[in-house]
């Protein structure tokens, strides 16, 4: 019998490369998604249809809604920045960082995989083409990793029991792009836009859509979204 | 002006008695409480009776559904243990640990401490009378402040600005309610039963009772709770 790991999918692509890296690892996979409160909800809809896609176990969307610690262009009505392209992107920490989402994440990840008997979690953070944030750099992860193993029964047990699985933390925008490809993934049920129009289409200007355009560009590939200006 | 802390209350005496240790320590306390789906409800009653007891600025309660995450004696219908007696108490992992509290609580204390402008975090963990839960440990508290900094804009552009202040977890139970009442602390507005009778009495025989109860013991104090056997 395949080993269970749970695998956080947010409805974008870097997530939705991480559950098929899981896969491909030889693992069952359990798909979980959290309902923050984000105001782009088309993210959520993705991840549906990515996990049934994927033919994950069983995907798990749960509600914590962030909206209420806060300050965020994701979670409030601050303006998300539009039109800087992926080059002038600045390399601060941006206004759509949301305080300590992924790690508010993988705790949940981490009492999920418990309660499952695993200690395996997927995460598609990514420390090259990320936009700033410092919860996506691989000496976090291993903090959190090492704090885990000191948080749970499994990990007293067996330190080497939890494992915080990253693939992609470093592979650029375009390698990961490659990878979802060659694993399979179905990109156009994917989601990165920050700001989407009202009918859940991707902006194309804000940093996530300009890093996402410019992947796809870099590996030689045709993003499959619509955007409303190549309508 | 004084800093804001953000400290987790459960309702127990515990975070009760963090929470003053909070005031005294000359910080504007932020209380925090999880409504986990716990099957002892009257924490949370007691948690919001507490916090205007102490005239925290704001009292925060947050609905985190860990019974979708499950296996606990706290939030499933796993059987408590009782009338073990605190000397009897085992001291593996029991029942009633729920995996990753303490790590998802102190991740959304995080993450709210951080939307505040704050780095600094109350949490009323005990190692020494502790039921045997690995995330009550100072080694716990130390790999999560090191995560912290690593996980926040603020941890990153200030390590120390970062601190997760654990005032008991040094201390017996005996030691906690003398210093609870020195600061105050009404332990009339404070719960900390596992199992409590329908109408929200302590039962006064489950582990965290019979911890409770000789602690007040050793301390030379009377529970002002009243238990079912002392009607």
């Amino acid at each position: 019998m395949n080993k269970i790991a749970v695998v956080l999918l947010s409805g974008g692509a870097d997530s939705a490369t991480a559950l098929a890296c899981a896969r491909k690892d030889g693992f069952v996979p359990y798909a979980l998604t959290i309902d923050y409160g984000q105001r782009h909800r088309v993210e959520l809809e993705m991840a549906k249809r990515q996990a049934a896609a994927q033919k994950v176990s069983k995907h798990l969307v749960m509600s914590i809604d962030l909206r209420a610690i806060g300050r965020s262009a994701l979670t409030d009505e601050i303006p998300v920045p539009s039109g800087r392209g992926a080059d002038e992107i600045s390399h601060g920490i941006p206004v759509t960082y949301v305080p300590a989402r992924n790690t508010i994440f993988l705790s949940v990840a981490l009492g999920w995989a418990e309660s499952l008997g695993t200690g395996d979690i997927y995460i598609g953070v990514n420390a090259l083409d990320y936009s700033g944030y410092p919860d996506c750099r691989p000496e976090y992860i291993e903090a959190f990793e090492r704090m885990a193993r000191l948080a749970t029964k499994m990990g007293v047990e067996n330190e080497s029991s939890i494992k915080v699985h990253a693939p992609l933390i470093n592979l650029t925008k375009g390698e990961i792009f490659k990878l979802g490809k060659e694993l399979g993934v179905d990109f156009s049920i994917t989601s990165s836009c920050y700001n989407p129009t009202p009918d859940g289409l991707a902006c194309g200007v804000c940093d996530s859509c300009s890093i996402r355009l410019k992947g796809f560009s870099n590996a030689g590939l045709v993003d499959p979204l619509k955007y409303p200006a190549s309508k």
